[in-house]
């Protein structure tokens, strides 16, 4: 440990990802394993749905793994119901030692640094991280329901309706990963004065920039290390600001940049205001874009950085404005 | 890893202890670091003064442990409310890398198994495990608030108000730690058919069950081992069952057992029906009872089984039953 910075070697054996309808519209559309047409994937509620959607994204990730719930020591999981019963239900078929998270739209990157701390550390052989958002369910809880038409403003993100599922080993038991976790730097949560739940990128922005800025500091790189610094949901309001804080900082991360809810949905296609957001966001953009491109070897070595705004409705009402985190893994291209 | 056991090294150097009114008047009400006379410690809403539950709780933590919040390298905190917002905002001023988790009730058990995994791998020099619930903000957002006087059936429980925190450190960085956490077990979600929020204790006594028997096994120990095996907060109702799920399989856990949440209200005197609940129950039972206890040699050896209902009131509406874990964690009197 050296300023906060985890040194991991943790390989990604593999990844799913399932989406709904806009998301399968949308630029990545036909990189995703799994969609549904009516985004209800057979369910009575939208919250069931979300639900299937994680029981569908492990289960193709160990298809693709080759091997069933047996082999998989502990799944760690959350997402942004509440009491994350997204997780909570989606995940009990397999009867897998089960870490609950909490790290709103950080989850992914969350799930994925602490399942690479137990596969690194010899506590687990295998890790699942999952994460899950569904547009419909997340809307009423957060806002409003969907029915009553709402009007969204131009900082508004459109949440993803997505999970994806990591499937996490030791580089140490051999196999031949392709996409190694070797560095994290856990976030720490900043709150900046925002009260505003139709601008959460401004909200998580700082907490990314603190992140990257002590990320660079305790490993000594610096952006042009980077293939890609890739942030999980700021959208382009908080892409903006992210890149305005770190260039007033004397950093400069331009060409490597870039959000995954700026990725998801075309911005001028398809009207989602802001850009993508939820745990799904940058869950199913890495899974489904970023780690094909670490295999292959275009992307030699990324940082993702999951941001995650960790308000309630209830707590806005009262007056608070919105924490955020930003959770920050290192990708690299194994052998 | 020997079938899902975590072996661990980790040693709580000191815990800190914040209750309510009803919570200060029960029979271990003079062990708490810090009560408040009308639960709302200084805040005008109840989820706000959850939050400073929290921040109090942490707060004495460092003050027993002498050293401030930049000796701390992570907090690994949660609590029940809608996303985890009396953790979120409690700990805002600490200014320390975060891990959220929810385990629902098992949050303390959980994130002293996180912890001590963090600490006990080097990736952290020092963690704090962080919990929290309030019987105001879990009555009005899980059932129904409290002006509306709803009758309570027998088994429902009471939610504890009460924040409790610990400290943790590698054994092997010296000092003289007196309780140390050595072997964990992770619970697996399990769902048997209870639908009732009013009786928690039964959906989670076979969690409970699971990981108990998982461990008793794993590490080829046996209940008289232990000078005490405690859960978490089945209370009254969910201490039978577990009781009678275990004799059924032939293990008698009778003269140490016993469960956190039949502790902190006296039966008699105090109306809670079924007993104690929340996270803050086994949390705050754990550190000013037991924790001392450890530490004077009282008890040597002990487990501490978290346990946790992961529903949500939505969940419920949609006729879910009602997801259950237990997270287990060995603490032993250190040298």
């Amino acid at each position: 440990m050296k300023n906060g910075l985890f040194e991991l070697d943790a390989a990604i054996l593999c990844a799913g990802s399932v989406v709904g309808c806009k998301e399968r519209e949308g630029p990545l559309g036909n990189l995703f394993d799994m969609h549904d047409t009516d985004d209800r994937f057979g369910q009575k509620t939208w919250e069931k749905a979300e639900s299937e959607m994680q029981r569908r994204a492990l289960g193709v990730a160990l298809a693709k793994w080759g091997r069933d719930r047996d082999s998989l020591d502990a799944i760690l999981a959350g997402d942004l119901l509440n009491q994350c019963i997204g997780s909570a239900y989606g995940l009990l078929d397999f009867g897998v030692p089960y870490f609950g998270l909490y790290g709103a739209c950080s989850t992914a990157a969350l799930g994925l640094l602490l399942g690479s701390v137990l596969v690194s550390a010899g506590y687990v052989r295998h890790a699942a991280a999952v994460t899950s958002s569904h547009n419909s369910s997340a809307e009423r809880q957060y806002r409003t329901p969907l029915e009553y038409g709402a009007q969204r403003t131009p900082t508004a993100q459109w949440t993803v309706t997505g999970s994806s599922a990591f499937i996490l080993g030791s580089i140490r038991e051999g196999g031949d990963p392709c996409a190694q976790i070797v560095q994290a730097m856990p976030g720490i949560p900043l709150e900046m004065g925002i009260r505003d739940a139709a601008n959460m990128g401004a909200a998580m922005a700082p907490a990314a920039v603190d992140t990257l800025e002590r990320y660079f500091e305790a490993s000594g790189t610096a952006p042009t290390d980077f293939d890609a610094i890739v942030t999980g949901d700021l959208g382009w309001e908080g892409s903006a600001i992210f890149h305005d804080l770190l260039y007033a900082d004397g950093i400069e991360t331009a060409p490597m940049y870039t959000d995954c809810g700026t990725m998801i949905y075309s911005r001028h296609m398809q009207d989602t205001h802001a850009g993508g957001s939820g745990c799904g966001c940058s869950g199913v953009v890495t899974a489904a874009y970023f780690l094909p491109k670490i295999i292959s070897g275009e992307i030699r070595d990324m940082l993702l950085i999951g941001t995650g705004a960790m308000m309630s409705p209830d707590a806005l009402k009262q007056g608070q404005s919105i924490p955020a985190i930003g959770h920050l893994v290192r990708i690299r291209k194994g052998n």
